[in-house]
């Protein structure tokens, strides 16, 4: 078994967001659950652009923002994922890129386009997310790079793409590579909607092939069916060997083989947009034990990172993260 | 003469801004002169694009910028402009739209692409911008909507425009459609280096058929060649109606028929990124001046205007702008 050369490599939706401030009104309009992921059609996304005030443009998608994070922490990252050959997936591929991440896309197919997720961005910093998949929804096992795979030590999956049958495929795939090459297999559960679609075969992940699971509470509780956490955490307990569960100001709680231990939140310097808050904490969770950081430090890092990200609009960081946790 | 139906129609280069931050080092490393403006070609802005870090993509333009202003204090405001059908052309239409000005885009040709400006933002807050423009370029006489001209109190004429023979007919055609009207033209210097390439001609148009004409320091020294601010001034006196003279953090000077008005600078909040400093503080003289304010007042909305802008990144108002002037 060769030494990994990549600390992490992410699977996940490649999407641009646009953000956009909005009122409750708004989102009651529209029929928009506060806080919550929907996937939309071309047809209503177009549509509700047309709604939307102005907007700003930044690089998002789940795991491709994790990806960032634990380049922008001086982890080595890489990310897998499919855009059209088009203006936002330009956009797409120079951020990832210029952030340090290693990622080569699939060669493009006629259409459709690069995702986009529309983000209405409420005055109490919660984020209220509308996804057009477009071409991030046609990966396929082929667009699953197996050396870029087998060079990470930790190959780290979007719930979200388990909405797509080939791109299930295409995880299901990456999570082989990864366990033939001795590397370990991480995901995040992406939402409780997301949770609730796919319990049965999320359940089986968490007890078969994944490592490391990232949740927060209300996919944790979707999971096991349950509306309290502590049912929920001793129900995980012992069928994986890391689940960090995610609590917002609460901070975490890092359910080990050695026990379960509990790090706080690390407040923002302002609340702005929470967009990116668990991706980021992903980030610092990763970066910090891929770098031989103890479980706790591992997830201060991630409350740092998760902190930095939700102080300022987008989910990709602004600060120099590096320094920010160079105290850890 | 019919009542005009809206405050300022502008007309300039249709552009989506992607700010990055970046260092000294780096704008010396590509031989870009900070705090300025220049155009580049697509094979440029591939390669100056591939060396910049992580970027945001906000709708910008300078004339445009003013038209969202306008609209932004509770002005009647209309664009012309011309993008591609393309993502970023959608995401310039939307956002202009959306802030309330009226846009309707010329029917798209098959190319170019939509325009964009590469803006380095350094920690100083300095823009140094790189533009391709694109299809903003090839915008033609036959793209002046003569009813919206004719339906604007003032039309408003971005510098810019003047280095591309058919946009300076279109200017031409604006310019005659307003005179004709009865209505009073505008028009911004835009850059020094654009009144260098341009000087006789900007000056026939300061003595000639403008109205009203913005320039900042080092614009209005390049008009009449001089390095002495009291000079120029001097020298612009009695060639315009109304010249409009902005001087940074010392505030702005307006030249008018009764005299010389001086209006101190507003600080902003913070000094974050001066991108579209000059556009907003034209947007707030213009909402001043035809919604019946004093040449002072005006000159003081620009100035808070302009102080919203560079307080964060990007050349679109985030605060509510009619708010923020209430006072005045």
């Amino acid at each position: 078994m060769t030494e990994p050369t990549l600390d992490v490599v992410a699977l996940g939706n490649a999407i641009v967001d646009v953000l956009s401030d909005a009122d409750d009104a708004f989102l009651a309009s529209r029929d928009l659950a506060k806080g919550g992921m929907q996937l939309i059609d071309q047809e209503q996304a177009t549509a509700l652009y047309g709604a939307m005030g102005p907007g700003v443009e930044h690089s998002g998608g789940s795991a491709a923002n994790t990806a960032v994070g634990v380049a922008a922490l001086g982890g080595r990252a890489g990310f897998i994922g499919r855009v059209q050959d088009d203006q936002l997936g330009e956009v797409f591929a120079h951020d990832i890129r210029a952030a340090g991440v290693r990622y080569d896309p699939p060669a493009a197919k006629p259409r459709p386009a690069t995702a986009r997720c529309l983000i209405s961005v409420t005055p109490d910093a919660q984020r209220t997310m509308n996804t057009f998949l477009g071409a991030a929804a046609e990966i396929v096992p082929d667009d699953v790079d197996a050396d870029l795979v087998a060079s990470g030590a930790i190959t780290y999956l979007e719930g979200y793409l388990w909405d797509q049958p080939l791109a299930k495929e295409a995880m299901r795939r990456a999570t082989a590579i990864a366990r033939d090459a001795g590397r370990q297999v991480a995901m995040s559960l992406s939402d409780s909607f997301c949770v609730d679609r796919h319990r049965a075969e999320f359940r089986e992940l968490v007890e078969g092939p994944l490592d490391i699971v990232f949740a927060n509470e209300d996919e944790i509780k979707a999971l096991y069916e349950t509306d309290d956490f502590a049912t929920a955490l001793e129900a995980v307990q012992g069928k994986v060997r890391l689940a960090v569960l995610t609590r917002s100001e609460k901070g975490c709680v890092i359910v080990a083989p050695d026990g379960v231990h509990e790090v706080p939140a690390t407040p923002p310097t302002q609340l702005v947009d929470t967009t990116g808050a668990g991706d980021l904490f992903a980030a610092g969770f990763l970066a910090g034990i891929t770098s031989g950081r103890s479980l706790t430090d591992s997830g201060r890092i991630g409350a740092m990172a998760a902190a930095e990200i939700i102080s300022h609009y987008g989910a990709r960081p602004e600060t120099g993260l590096k320094q920010l946790v160079s105290g850890i």
